[in-house]
């Protein structure tokens, strides 16, 4: 199979992805936004998240940042600056920031040592706490602890659910295309030999 | 925080999540279906697939499953059957088929020794590689390589991206709530200094 169709049908294979963009920065203050589509939710009680860092990519300067500062931001994407998003995904040099390349802006809270998304609804800081090596092809999980949540009350639900078709994040499919979703169901919680109901 | 709340609010963080029935036997041969909404593309050359199986949880007999055959199946979830695969987190015990109880139909290929959904038009056969452990909350990394692919031709694009918008595949979020996609835009690989297109 040729190296690119192969690339593109296995990432596509895995469903629809979370994508945000993580924001990080290096010691000497160099701000550094990437595109990630390999988030995971780990565990709500402590409450974990990690992605799966290839060995030599784009992210490199992500990877160093965060173990040089330990914190992080996951903020989501919306369709209003999809096309920012993406570009932040082009191998600039480890002196630029994509804030500044790609037109998005820095928002910093007083707690966490890296920058959000300014432009995003669904924001997220986080602190390293583990790096496992994944030796069958030298990627790593990078997991981290969620220190601080920023998202608008009114997609709040009263069962803690963050409706976040409401917020506008999206998704994504293979390597590079954007989707808005449309809201089919939501069920309640699955019993054996009990009809499900629809929540509204 | 109330735990409820909690485990609501962190599961709706990590954005729209990959959906999939996970297929597997037992040793006797009764099959079993989970739903996993933690799948992650690992990487595609070795084409390697993962996703977090939680310590103790309806999952159990997946686990036990996967490690006593080897083999099993990701199977992407369309509209038409969303509400028995989300019947499938029910904890039935392990001498029910969830296949029966659901009302989906099994279906076997030649090599895999695990049961694929007949009804889900994007199939994935898989044979485990390796289970990482996560110590941080003891839920462990699942790894699997990709051994076989069902799909329609009609959604395989030329350069090997597979249309799963096309395929009619959905996505989740938080614990319970599906999504339909709408597709926003496809671009162009990113670069420096050079503008995004969008290919069509």
């Amino acid at each position: 199979m040729e190296k690119q169709f192969r690339t593109n049908l296995i990432n596509s294979l895995s469903g629809f992805k979370s994508v945000v963009l993580l924001g990080s920065k290096n010691t000497e203050g160099v701000e550094n936004l990437s595109v990630i589509s390999s988030v995971i939710h780990i565990g709500a009680n402590p409450a974990l998240m990690g992605f799966v860092m290839r060995p030599v990519t784009t992210q490199r300067d992500t990877y160093k940042n965060i173990l040089a500062i330990g914190d992080f931001t996951f903020n989501h994407i919306q369709p209003s600056f999809v096309e920012k998003a993406h570009q932040c995904a082009a191998r600039y040099d480890a002196s630029i920031s994509e804030f500044e390349a790609v037109g998005l802006t820095p928002f910093y809270s007083e707690r966490m040592n890296a920058p959000f998304v300014k432009e995003s609804q669904v924001r997220i800081g986080l602190s390293l706490e583990q790096v496992i090596p994944i030796p069958l092809n030298q990627t790593s999980l990078i997991i981290g602890a969620v220190k601080e949540i920023y998202c608008p009350e009114s997609v709040v639900l009263p069962d803690g659910n963050i409706d976040i078709e409401a917020a506008w994040s999206i998704t994504v499919s293979g390597l590079d295309t954007y989707h808005k979703t449309e809201k089919i169901a939501r069920f309640s919680y699955a019993k054996p030999d009990r009809q499900l109901t629809q929540i509204s």
